[in-house]
């Protein structure tokens, strides 16, 4: 691969990035069309997942296409979908050169694209910026692979790890630059979730504010009994922004038709023990379609997803404050009597934001 | 100021540094003398606080100080103490010029070290460097200020900010980069601190290891009772490196004497309720002569220093493992119910430690 190539590339992941959380089930794909060094052709999956990323370039580029190369950040697809194979559209315009960073994972595409551009003489190359495009597409790759979306949690806590104090106060124990980035960060996400004790708290209204995006990401509530209040700001705004329940087998039937009258989407998990089962929750969203979910607790619903194994990112804050063993914790009962049973993590990166510091991890090997 | 003079005062800095948390109570000074440009001499208070550093640069140059320009980080002493006044030495060999932060806070100094060179014709300079020069004497200056030595608190925790599981285990949350930090740490202060429970629990050693030093920070022990065990690490090497126990009025005179027979030394404090009151901890230690004090918790010493507002710099280590609720926390109740009300720090430092991340702050204005 030349230098030349993964600039390209990373020029194709950044369009890709545009559409990031506004694509699912679709990953959020970039295209370049690059003609004797030039480009000539540019493309993202648009909102909603269509049209994908490779005919928008192609059609940009038009003639200008015959000969070039085309840089994808995914394996182009070579099946009929709701929209035509997009090996058929690339043949068709007479690119000569296909780079993309690894074969798709998806079953219905995994090499068959490749091996369609080839039968059809275009060269194709792969292994370009693998790594890169890994982070960006991890939430569709861990669905095509799992079945389950990608989860990062993300808790904003004090020095001594506590969310709120006894009574409850929370508001505000990060500063304006850490909230900025999490508007930001579930602008980005398929869904943001918590749990019932969170919206009980603080009615949140869990939309990404200030960051001018068209479509608000998905609004996840994990409530056995869907005991939520009905006047609050989810409920309110149901019918504007998605709001999704999971919820048990018990929750009452008169609570679920109140929810269904107010726009919600109801999706029954299973239990386990006295709770709702983790690994029955995220399949349920997976098989809704969504891919990469910005989990931001309370207390017990990261418990519980960390028990489970099921985070795969956490991205913590934490402020110069300190708020004493009676605040509220960050993390609920974990049930580790000894340290080697613990989940561990891999840090990626620390920084400074705002007056709090941003520390961001991936469940370690 | 010149970029020189920062430059010479820059060196002169770190030759103080040398010597930080083994020169108390006396600072930890550095000295440089330059001759048309070139370094003739160089000084640094010897570890137990004398010489200082002014007459062993002066010797070192020789007849070469004679119209020379002397860097020193604090204002040189105009008293006879222990050793004979530091302008004298530098008058009598004949420096011309003399740079120098601040003038000196000490009662004894202020102003007259500086007033006694210039009225021997000396050219006296100061500002050069004096934030730099605040952080490093910062443990002095605290001392001769407020009669108390400085704080740092030091707490290494998980993500969700526990210490230990709930069974205790606590080797190790962090890694082998982080403890050769905190080694580090404690050798740069004149004393590691903890509070009891952490002795019973942990039987630390509390010694800086690995770093090379010839002169251990003392191991102080806050404990009302001096409930501790006889047969530890602090009892079986009290003779060897200081053991210093802060206890309350009503401390057993038997216990007194046995650990007075094993070489600790017994620091009586005043109580405030059922605990010892941590100004009054600090102000016997201030009294007895330290300056740069590094705590190492545990949660209920930690929390009362948090409490009395005497924690002066925090420094935490947050590793990537998760402990959940039932795990010991950092920090003890502080009976904070409005976030208003809680101790604000303000971030200097943060970055990654081996696979942990370390975290600096200082107490918010």
């Amino acid at each position: 691969m030349s230098p030349t190539d993964r600039a390209f590339m990373a020029h194709a992941l950044g369009l890709g990035r545009r559409t990031m959380g506004q694509t699912w089930p679709n990953p959020s794909v970039g295209c370049v069309i690059v003609r004797e060094g030039r480009v000539v052709g540019r493309g993202w999956t648009a909102p909603g997942g269509r049209p994908h990323a490779e005919p928008q370039a192609l059609a940009q580029a038009g003639e200008a296409a015959r000969g070039a190369t085309a840089y994808v950040t995914l394996e182009p697809c070579a099946h009929h979908g709701l929209t035509p194979p997009c090996t058929d559209a690339l043949i068709a315009a007479g690119v000569a050169r296909v780079v993309a960073p690894f074969p798709d994972s998806d079953p219905r595409v995994f090499g068959r694209g490749f091996a369609a551009l080839r039968a059809a003489g275009v060269a194709v190359e792969t292994g370009v910026m693998a790594e890169e495009a890994g982070r960006d597409h991890v939430g569709f790759l861990t669905r095509v692979r799992m079945g389950r979306p990608h989860v990062t949690l993300k808790l904003a806590a004090s020095l001594d790890g506590r969310i709120a104090t006894a009574t409850g106060e929370s508001q505000w124990i990060t500063g304006t630059g850490a909230r900025a980035y999490v508007h930001a960060a579930r602008a980005q996400s398929d869904a943001v979730m918590v749990g019932a004790g969170t919206v009980r708290a603080d009615d949140p209204s869990l939309t990404a504010r200030g960051m001018g995006v068209s479509r608000q990401p998905v609004r996840v509530v994990v409530s056995r009994l869907i005991d939520l209040p009905l006047m609050g700001q989810l409920a309110r705004t149901a019918r504007d922004v998605p709001v999704w329940l999971c919820h048990g087998p018990d929750a009452p039937s008169e609570t679920r038709r109140a929810w269904q009258g107010l726009g919600a989407k109801l999706l029954p998990c299973r239990l386990s023990g006295r709770q709702l089962d983790p690994g029955s929750v995220l399949d349920a969203l997976g098989q809704a379609g969504l891919t990469r979910i910005f989990c931001e607790g309370g207390g017990a619903l990261a418990a519980t997803l960390m028990q489970a194994d099921l985070v795969d990112e956490f991205m913590g804050f934490t402020a110069g404050v300190a708020l004493g063993a009676e605040g509220r914790p960050s993390l609920g009962a974990l049930g580790i009597d000894r340290l080697a049973e613990a989940h561990r993590f891999a840090l990626i990166e620390t920084r400074a934001v705002g007056g709090d510091i941003l520390h961001r991890w991936v469940r370690a090997d």
